[in-house]
């Protein structure tokens, strides 16, 4: 490859917390030679529970603020966000969303066309997931929960607690008895909860996890050179920016990073509006 | 009283979100005569995970936007936002926090000296509770407990209901052991949760609500003349003005005032920043 094959710009993702770093831990993990540049927008999360215009108000703030620091591409990490965003790309960087590519891997998993959307009650206002479903699926049967506790249990880190499990059966216990083979963890946060979520339905449905999922996404524009790789280095960097400094989210992120990468996380307070 | 003793602009209140209701709804079966205008900040909310600086912005940006509507009075019924106003007057208008006046109640109310605070992560940190409560009493012990997830278990309804009680035992088995015997509810949703609250602790300790604490406070300035009183009416206005529409909140709101007012609320959504 010659330099012109190289792009050394970050990969920008964002969410409105947490929740995002469960995407940005899978592209790390698959791309760990790329540098990023995550936002958080803790100073408004969660967005989950807020409008359709509120959302997409925050998400171009924040699609403005990625591209002010030069990313190639972003990667909206959050499915609220995502219903809201209508482009492909965002002055010339292309932007991957997480319904998308969740939406083709549920339709692609399901044996008996029977599947179950967990996400924010934002998101299943919106109907994306079902009108994309379908588009790869004609005759699939998709039933849609919001699962608003989710998120706070999450970001407090009950991520495998009893009250945990108690919450997943109040919201999930009647899609199993509709036998759905499989579910969509459709907000960046569920997948943080995946051990109580699967307690639920058991081991033989399928749980989808956007993140894996768009990762997979531009693992095939790479390779059909839509994006350009970072030169081979050792030291990738990893920005993490957010919009209200929060030792807590800092503390989690770190350690939600540290199974995939030891690289050093420089954490910084921005304002995007 | 002559027409210069009446003064017919409203009292404004605001907090982020639904748990300033409680406060609103005790100033309004105290002042069945008063205009009011509620702000709640929906687009940001939750304040008590956000830092001191953010909080304080936020708080500036609702104080000016209810100076821009000429409110006589303002009552901040959020226990966050109060830990960052310093101010007694704004504009002009005075000024009510529901930490003082919670305070006082508290250390009034002990006989044993041992008093608990249940409150946001960001309240906590802040510490405004211990030290308010020392002044009035200086030999009180106060325990501090951040009770993050009853925020959004109270947003979502969920006032009594077994997973509630969970929670509540996961957050106060300990204080309860430790003999305290008044509890103050140190965020505004918390009175929503009164009933998990108190069969945690019993029916011996006393949960102080800062919504009647304040409602105490306004009286004595209404008592002294500080404010003056609306002319009597027979059709006092209600506007609750949003920063993010939600029909979920309108909801809510209509049927925890309903049983204190029957006047017709006017929602609007407005923007602070």
């Amino acid at each position: 490859m010659s330099s012109a094959e190289f792009d050394p710009r970050p990969i920008g993702v964002f969410d409105s917390g947490i929740g995002g770093i469960t995407v940005l831990k899978e592209v790390i993990r698959q791309f760990p030679n790329e540098n990023f540049i995550y936002l958080g927008d803790t100073a408004r999360l969660p967005y989950g529970s807020k409008s359709a215009e509120t959302v997409r108000q925050y998400t171009v703030q924040n699609m403005k603020f990625l591209v002010s620091r030069d990313v190639k591409a972003i990667i909206v990490a959050c499915n609220t966000a995502s219903t809201q965003v209508f482009e492909t790309e965002y002055e010339g960087r292309p932007i991957y969303n997480v319904i998308d590519p969740g939406s083709k891997l549920a339709a692609e998993t399901t044996k008996n066309n029977k599947i179950a959307v967990l996400a924010t009650r934002g998101t299943v206002a919106a109907g994306s997931y079902p009108k994309k479903i379908k588009l790869f699926k004609p005759d699939a049967e998709v039933i849609s929960r919001a699962c608003p506790l989710f998120v706070p249990f999450a970001e407090e880190g009950l991520h495998d607690d009893p009250l945990t499990n108690l919450v997943a059966y109040r919201y999930l216990q009647d899609l199993k008895q509709m036998d759905v083979d499989t579910v969509v963890l459709g907000c960046t946060h569920y997948p943080l909860l995946k051990t109580a979520i699967q307690r639920v339905f058991g081991n033989y449905v399928h749980l989808i996890d956007s993140g894996e999922a768009v990762a997979a996404q531009v693992q095939n524009d790479f390779d059909q050179f839509k994006i350009l790789p970072n030169a081979p280095t050792t030291t990738p960097s990893l920005i993490v920016s957010l919009t209200d400094q929060s030792q807590h989210f800092e503390n989690l992120t770190s350690t939600l990073l540290s199974s995939v990468s030891s690289r050093k996380i420089h954490f910084e307070t921005v304002s995007v509006t």
